[in-house]
């Protein structure tokens, strides 16, 4: 249709692939083409799509107006440089970069070349992020202290390019950012003090595939974002192998399990009575504060229901490329997430907390 | 008896009455009385028991030899120096010192009176506890990174005197030292490098209610303990509100909930098999690393029966008391416990890690 976005796509990988088809399927976007240098990939490209087979054939195509980067995490910098000084707008995988020089590059570059440049953070959708958002926004916890979220596999392999440190591979770089741009997200206002931090690289031969980051904000809120792609349980009830959360305020708590989000926000009947002084004898349960709690003692409430898709970040986009909205991934902000990577690092390497955007 | 331990029992609370039960029903010891200076406390001691109003009238009835000291946490300085002062052989609760400094001087006196010194750390013999110590024990989990031990309640209040900060109240004192004295006990020869803690008072006014306790240790494990009391999910069939433990290793992982402890051995039937440069383009789950394992993949073995009571630890006292055995807690042990929870206070204070034994 006259009006539509026409997207060029660098990269047939798993992405590539699911890019092409929700793109596919959306109002406003026509996929010109797709390059890749496998040319085998390049063969399941559907008919109707031009296929490049270099990178560059893509770029200089006039038909194009966006350029969507899928390449492996070590390309994106040249790709963004390359197609920035061809005139093209860019939407960038993540992590947009493999470090803040990189991404400062890519930044004064895409602004002499006056290209749009925005960042493909497609989990700020997923449902199971904005229900605990939600939560967290309507306030109804109270005094918020803890905010953990963690991620748990059976595979402990990671696929393709993503075994090799040197094209970016690694959990961190690969789920870690979406996990830690979803908090960063979640309460843009409050700065991180400092940072603690465990790395490791449990089965994989070069790239992580566990992490632990602790980091505490200003705010007085402790987030947790714990990973691990080798990390078991047979309790499938909970939908270990997916998404959980965990929310805890001085008014209740919730949890939120799976990518189809499940959960409950909880509170209790009642706080134990107690006055210091007296003597509680009686241990209701194993001890005298810890066990099962009595009948009626444990309130649950459903928690709010969200209607948030991955396409939404393409409906954001076409509106924004004419001016309707703001992008809703801001440069900026992938950049606190790269420099917030880089302490993560650090920590892992030293084994101490890093301080961080002014420390204490 | 002839030859039974006659002991006197400071402090009728909530473990003064414990351990008149328990050791009413142990052969080799005899109750001779106990001390409380709370007088309709004192009238539930069973009949045959003496009943002392004062603490020093106990310390100076020459037919006792051990002194237990089940008093507030603060008194516990006190009552040591003056029940070694009295030639009295000491089982002090724990923590057995609100500071180290109170601690090297019990050491100093009961040296100098030549009495017998140790602390009732009983929950070494917790089943949960010896559970996981017997895994990692057994070693099959390969090289383990992790170890987390966490409990969680509902009611967010205290009991007794533990409300007051100047009794030695709050839960680090409380429970906060068994679970490091666990962790520790679990890898003695291990040094710990640093310390990342979070302390609050999430619903109390004065005393902590809530810790989470990172520790690097030089063996590569990162231990995590975890307590909150007032942290809730109606998850009752994961016994939310006892005891959990999770440790994760490069050939499996292990979880424990319960004081009853139940729990499995988890192993998957084969990793992921990827060759970096091929590609996968299919996504089993909702993504391609995480999500449901196929049937078959997860494989489970039970976790090791262990048989331990907390009566054991006064049949260990009974034959180390005559020098048939070693006692089970050694004095320079909790002195490491104490030491660790001060350095857990800098780090939730300053909101950095700490440097401990050693450093790295």
């Amino acid at each position: 249709m006259m009006g539509d976005i026409r997207i060029g796509i660098i990269g047939y990988g798993f992405m590539g692939h699911e890019h092409v088809k929700m793109l596919t399927e959306l109002e406003g976007y026509r996929i010109v083409g797709v390059a890749d240098i496998d040319k085998e990939q390049l063969k399941e490209v559907p008919e109707g799509i031009k296929r490049y087979a270099s990178d560059e054939e893509l770029i200089n195509d006039p038909e194009i107006q966006v350029v969507l980067i899928s390449a492996n995490n070590n390309q994106h910098h040249g790709l963004v440089l390359q197609a920035a000084q061809a005139g093209k707008d860019i939407i960038c995988e993540k992590p947009v970069a493999m470090s803040l020089k990189e991404l400062d590059d890519m930044v004064k570059v895409t602004k002499e070349c006056g290209v749009k440049f925005t960042v493909h953070h497609q989990r700020r959708l997923d449902p199971d992020y904005r229900t605990v958002k939600e939560i967290f926004d309507q306030g109804t916890l109270g005094n918020v202290f803890t905010i953990k979220s963690s991620l748990y596999g059976f595979n402990g392999n990671m696929h393709d390019w993503h075994v090799y440190i040197k094209e970016g591979g690694g959990m961190l770089y690969d789920w870690g950012v979406h996990l830690l741009d979803q908090i960063l997200w979640m309460m843009p206002e409050a700065k991180i003090t400092s940072i603690y931090a465990d790395i490791r690289n449990v089965i994989n031969f070069e790239v992580d595939d566990y992490f632990k980051i602790l980091m505490r904000f200003d705010n007085h809120i402790v987030a947790e974002v714990e990973l691990g792609t080798y990390y078991l349980t047979d309790k499938m009830h909970d939908k270990w192998f997916e998404r959980h959360w965990f929310i805890g305020g001085n008014q209740g708590s919730a949890y939120v399990d799976g990518f189809e989000p499940e959960g409950k926000i909880v509170r209790t009947a009642g706080l134990l009575q107690n006055v210091g002084g007296t003597r509680t004898m009686t241990a209701a349960g194993p001890t005298r504060s810890f066990g099962p709690p009595p009948e009626g003692k444990i309130l649950t409430e459903p928690v709010p229901q969200v209607h948030t898709k991955h396409r939404q970040y393409f409906e954001n986009y076409r509106k924004a490329y004419v001016g309707e909205e703001e992008f809703l991934v801001k440069i900026p902000e992938t950049r606190r997430v790269l420099a917030l990577m880089d302490a993560v690092r650090e920590s892992g390497r030293t084994g101490k907390s890093v301080e961080f955007e002014g420390g204490l």
